[in-house]
C-alpha cells in the first residue's frame, strides 16, 4: 500500500462545465485502479484555465453595477468549489459503478505566501483576455493591478506566482486521508494567502506543481504523479534532436533543471515541483507524464520518472 | 458542552468580496463565545446573492465567447468555496488573535434532490436580473430555463428549490466535528444533485435553512441557531397588531406555521426548519434571531425560540 499524490493539470479539464465533467470522467478513471488496491489517494489540481474565466466573467461585466469586481484569490476559492464538486461527483459516480465505498471529500484549501516574495514585484503570469493600452491604464488605476504588452497581440494582466509556503489546512488533509478518505486538496495551488496576516489574500496564482509537492512532501507521501498533456519531458524540447527523459536521478533531473533544459511556466515548475519531493525523503519518486498514460507510467512505461540515486 | 449548527443568512454577507470579508468578521465575532465554551460549531451559509452574482457574470458576459454558460449547481459551488474561504480565514484569524488554536475547514458538500420534487415542476424562487419578454424567450429556448414575469418588472429567471433529502457528506462532517474540528458545510443549501444518479446537478438552489436543519438532524446537534435580519418571528408581520413570537412550544409553531403566519421563502421556511429539528429527537431548541443579537439570544433574550413541549 503506497500513498499517492496526484496533480491534474488544469489545461486538461477541457473549457466549459460540460467538456470539464466529461473529461474529469475519464481522468478519474484511470485513478481507480490505485483505488482498488487500497493505496491512499490525494488529488490536486490546476486552475489556470478556469480561473482565468472566473475573473473574465466577472471583468467583463464590469459595467453592470451588480455585479462586483472579483479577485484572485477569491476566483480560486470559486475554482476549487467548481473543479472539486465536478471531481468529487465524478469520482463517486464511478466508484459506486464498482461497487466501491469510500468518502470522498474536497477541502477549501489556504496556502501561504510570503508578501516578499520576489515574483511580487515581478509579476509576469499572464491572465484574461487582450486589452487596447488606453484601456490597460484605466484599469491598471481602478484596480490597482499591472497589466504588460503581451507579445504584440495587446496588453494583459499579469499576476505574481509566489512560493508556496505553508498549506494552512493541511492537519486535516492528514486527518483524512490517515481516516481513509479520498482527498481533493490545494485545487489550483491553494487560495494564495500572506504569512503577514492581513485579510485580504494574495492576488496571486500559485503554481499548482510546487503545491503538490509541497502537500506530497507534507503528508509523506511516497509518489507524486504530475499529470500534463505529454508522455514525458524532454532534452531540447522542440528542436530535432529532442531527447525523451525516462527514469532518470534526481541529480541529473536537478542538471537538466538548472542547465534551462524545461520551459518556465511550463515543463519547468513541473520538474522543479518532482526534484522537490524526491529529495525530501528517502525512496521517493515522482511521475511526470500524460493523463491517459497513468496506467502505463506506473509499471514505468513511457514516463519521465525521477527518483533518488539507488532506484 | 453542546452541540450548535448555526445558519447564517447570504442576505447578511453583502454584496462584494470587500462587504462580505468585513460583515464576516463581525459575524464570526458573535461564535467565538460559543468555540471558547468547548461547544461544537458546525456553520452552514446561505447564498442567495452570491449565487445569484456568479450566475449573472457569466450570463452578463453571454456574447463573450470565451465565457462559458455556468448552471446553477457550478455556481453553488463556486459560491462555497468563495464564502467558506472568507468564513474560515475570517474565523482562523480571530481565533489566532485570542490565542485559540483550532482546525477549521470547509467542505464541498452536495445535497440529494429528488428529482419528482414537485418544485421542479413549479419553480418560482426568482433569481438574477430582469429581462424584455424577447429576450426571455430567446434565453429559455436557448437553455431550456423557465423565466416568469415577475410583478410588472419585466421576465426573470425562476429556480426550483426542491427539499434536501441526504447531504452525501455527512460521515466526513460527522468525522471532522468529533475530531474537533469547526466545520463549514452545506453552504448555499449543497449542490443539489438527483438521487436518480444523473452525472448533471438538478438546475435548483435548496433552501440552506431546510439543509441545515437537515445536517443538524444527521449529526444530532442540540441546538440549531438561524441567523436572519430580524431578531424574532413575528405573528401578523407587517400589520398594526403584530406580535413578536418569544419561546413557543413546536406544537404551538406548528400551528402558526399551518395557519400561514410565516412568508413562503422567507420566515415561513426557516420557522419549518426549526420544528422539523426540534421534532427530530429530545430537548433540542431552534433560535431564529438577528446575526448581531446572539449573545442574547443564547440567554434567551429578543429571539424566537422553539423547543419540546416541556422546555
Amino acid at each position: 500500500m503506497s500513498k499517492y499524490v496526484i496533480a491534474l493539470g488544469g489545461n486538461a479539464l477541457g473549457n466549459n462545465p460540460k467538456e470539464q465533467q466529461a473529461l474529469i470522467k475519464k481522468a478519474v478513471k484511470n485513478i481507480v485502479s490505485l483505488i482498488k488496491n487500497n493505496d491512499d489517494v490525494i488529488i490536486s489540481h490546476g486552475n489556470g484555465p478556469q480561473v482565468g474565466v472566473i475573473n473574465l466573467a466577472f471583468e467583463d461585466s464590469y459595467e453592470n453595477e451588480d455585479i462586483p469586481y472579483m479577485p484572485f484569490p477569491e476566483c480560486t476559492a470559486m475554482s476549487q468549489g467548481y473543479i472539486g464538486y465536478h471531481l468529487q461527483k465524478g469520482l463517486r459516480d464511478i466508484l459506486e459503478d464498482e461497487g466501491i465505498e469510500k468518502k470522498i471529500i474536497t477541502i477549501v484549501t489556504q496556502v501561504v505566501v510570503d508578501k516578499q516574495d520576489p515574483s511580487f514585484k515581478n509579476p509576469t503570469k499572464p491572465v484574461g483576455p487582450f486589452y487596447s493600452e488606453k484601456m490597460a491604464k484605466e484599469l491598471m488605476k481602478e484596480t490597482g493591478e499591472i497589466y504588460l504588452e503581451d507579445a504584440g497581440r495587446g496588453y494583459r494582466k499579469v499576476v505574481a506566482s509566489p512560493k508556496p509556503l505553508e498549506i494552512v489546512e493541511i492537519e486535516t488533509i492528514r486527518d483524512l486521508v490517515n481516516n481513509g478518505h479520498i482527498v481533493i486538496a490545494c485545487g489550483g495551488g491553494g487560495i494564495p494567502i500572506y504569512k503577514q496576516n492581513e485579510a485580504k489574500g494574495a492576488n496571486a496564482v500559485i503554481d499548482k506543481d510546487l503545491a503538490s509537492s509541497l502537500m506530497a512532501q507534507e503528508l509523506a507521501a511516497d509518489i507524486l504523479i504530475i499529470l500534463t498533456n505529454i508522455k514525458q519531458a524532454e532534452l531540447n524540447y522542440g528542436k530535432p534532436d529532442a531527447k525523451k527523459l525516462g527514469k532518470i536521478p534526481v541529480s541529473l533531473a536537478t542538471k537538466y533543471l538548472e542547465q534551462g533544459e524545461f520551459a518556465k511556466g511550463s515543463m519547468g515548475p513541473k520538474v522543479e515541483a518532482a526534484i522537490n519531493f524526491v529529495k525530501s525523503g528517502k525512496n521517493k519518486k515522482a511521475i511526470i507524464t500524460a493523463l491517459d498514460n497513468l496506467d502505463n507510467a506506473l509499471k514505468g512505461i513511457d514516463a519521465t520518472i525521477i527518483c533518488d540515486e539507488n532506484c
